[in-house]
């Protein structure tokens, strides 16, 4: 806890993000009947389980020969074993029936000797060595069990459960419908883009970064506007974002001129309003949280690098509750050599913007310099942050760190095959 | 070149790939003009650049006061210099006009004191440490450059850079259309999901799996339904499918029972047809790349493993060819330890499905062990590849090595920050 001017004390990340991920919950959600085309990034509503076996037969994993392994048992490089290759759906004592790879073993069969290491000539194969039970042979039951649970509600579908869930014989899934999250902005100096600008105002930038993460991860937006710095207005769009929206993200209007308009304007309209103002995060410090009628409200900086970086650390969590899945999703963290020390801040959760590059086969991290906190172009440089704890300095020259990736390490950088 | 049987010979995965796309050519493809909150994933079809400085004004950095720096000059801790606090749009020497973070600094001033190292009473401030140049200030055009090229055609748009195009004012964005490519499945056994399958059929998996992969980089699939083994028929339907999309990939009858069924029925459909068929990767080695009408045509394996992993290697990077992006998005690559060795095979690069975690701080890569290759559980098993080389004949245990990743790392074992 840190005193400081406009905030009483500031709450820590962790402690901020429990109490309000705690005081709202998700609503079992509608769902939707989808075609297997159409699930790609949705949520499971249901558990997938498997109707049958995967494969429902035994099958030869290999270009051969389908056999009897004991037929094989004296079979050695110097005493080749000879079979009479037939055609039929099964196979007796010393037959062998030719199997590509995929094809069902034929009855009786329970080994398939690999087409290299056999001699076909006429009607007669000859293997010289030995085989044991089922090898080159892919049992059914041996990708999935009948009755196994192979996709638990709450998984976000991937083209490789889609595939299995086809495999199984699935068509149709069903996948929570899309949360809608409305977003304000507000702040008399902000005007939107494709009007025009006067000079001292800024367009609205913030709306677009926030809706194209909220989309990101697979969740709806609606744009309510920009509002005015006016208590009243701002609450009359709460409300009636509130009535649409199944979330509500605000920007702007935190700590302007020493005044918290959004955060008063959320307590007006209903309980339990504001959970958490003002958070040990840099840069993102002016960020709350909130909770009306039950639904989530984030209440973020105008500035956009903080707004960006405040919905990375409690929108995310929140969007990925909203879904419907069962644990958050986190960005992928990745191991990388630090070029230039960082500096945190004692007692704040910092939020360093970063370049990772593959030079030399060697992941490198760049700090990506800024000397405000509303540069939105060091975002498009950087393609992940490095998180400093709160109990931290900074961290040294050629130290390893994490990195949380969010965006692609560029090709000139990368030889990854 | 490796001889095997029903391949003359096995070309390299680079020498295929470099072969293949240059082969043929993206048609400067139709473009979308689309609003903002539309373009998220989109690849831009124009230069986006600065039609103004960012910021267009200078503002303040901080909370607190904007004087002139030389005002300061004498300030110390043991000498403390006043100011008079005005309202107005200018300050003049002597003079200090209290400013919040993100406003215009006023006409004259130079600098800013944060709020914390003043004294505020009635209308005279006390300033005791001197202040730079544009100390706490945010130049005009300090984030971007009137002029400056901020996002080149070609680029893939994330919320950070449709921010930077929303704060230089643009609203609308030329983006591309998404090309649309098109999937054929073959063979006897196979049937549609959402139909009842005999015992030794099997349902169409690759399809949706292959879709899935093509809708996850931002293109769009048709389903041009499941052809029998027969040469005419698939020569009839890849002439269909080509009347219409920008690309093709089949699935299935690359050695039908020795037979190479859709490697000849595409030569049958035109010129050049064929480029490469045959190649030295794991598990795909039955994987063609032809070119028809000058479009892009991939000849997958009916093994849902081995063909997703034909398009993990020839398939993406042609999709994001097709794309219209720059340069080819490859998976972010992940240094981690590996728990157990895993073979590779001379001549042939292999791809291992593996599986990620974070354990203690340390990542580190579990092989994903399967007898066949068919076996799609495996990729729902995994969240990345190992890639081994062709002069390699495998990877030692404890060895730190890179991991392509293709999926979450769960969060069991997370703990980014």
């Amino acid at each position: 806890m840190v005193k400081l001017h406009g905030f009483q004390t500031l709450t820590s990340v962790d402690e901020a993000l429990k109490a309000w991920l705690f005081a709202w919950s998700t609503k079992e959600s509608q769902h939707d009947m989808l075609f297997l085309a159409d699930v790609y990034g949705r949520i499971l509503a249901e558990d997938i389980v498997a109707m049958d076996n995967l494969p429902c037969f035994d099958r030869s994993a290999m270009d051969g020969y389908a056999v009897r392994y004991k037929d094989t048992i004296d079979a050695s490089q110097s005493n080749t074993v000879k079979f009479t290759v037939v055609e039929t759906d099964e196979v007796a004592v010393g037959q062998a029936k030719q199997v590509w790879t995929g094809n069902p073993l034929p009855k009786g069969a329970d080994a398939v000797a690999m087409l290299e290491n056999t001699v076909h000539e006429d009607s007669v194969l000859k293997i010289h060595n030995a085989l044991t039970p089922y090898i080159n042979v892919i049992r059914h039951g041996e990708d999935v069990r009948k009755g196994q649970l192979v996709a638990k509600k709450g998984t976000r579908l991937n083209p490789y459960n889609i595939g299995l869930a086809a495999a199984l014989g699935y068509s149709v899934l069903k996948v929570y419908q899309k949360p809608i999250i409305a977003i304000i902005a507000t702040g008399n100096e902000i005007v939107a883009v494709g009007t025009q600008a006067d000079k001292h105002q800024i367009f609205d930038s913030n709306k677009f970064i926030l809706s194209a993460m909220c989309q990101e991860l697979g969740a709806e937006t609606i744009d309510f506007g920009i509002v005015r710095d006016n208590i009243e207005e701002i609450s009359e769009k709460i409300s009636q974002a509130l009535k649409i929206a199944d979330a509500l993200i605000t920007t702007g209007g935190t700590s302007v001129g020493g005044l918290d308009l959004v955060p008063d304007a959320v307590n007006r309209v209903g309980k339990p309003g504001v959970i958490v103002h003002g958070i040990a995060l840099r840069p993102a410090m002016p960020t709350g949280v909130a909770v009306l009628n039950g639904k989530p409200v984030m209440i973020l900086s105008g500035n956009p690098v903080a707004s960006l970086i405040g919905f990375e650390v409690f929108g995310r969590p929140a969007v990925c509750k909203l879904l419907g899945l069962n644990e958050p999703e986190y960005r992928l963290p990745l191991k990388a050599t630090l070029t230039r020390k960082v500096s945190g801040v004692l007692g704040r959760k910092t939020y360093v913007r970063v370049l990772v590059k593959l030079r030399m086969g060697e992941l490198i991290v760049e700090p990506v310099s800024a000397k405000g906190h509303s540069a939105i172009s060091t975002m498009t440089q950087s393609n992940g942050y490095v998180v400093i704890p709160e109990n931290c300095e900074g961290l040294r020259e050629g130290e390893t760190v994490l990195v949380q990736m969010f965006g692609n390490i560029g090709v000139d950088d990368v030889n990854v095959s």
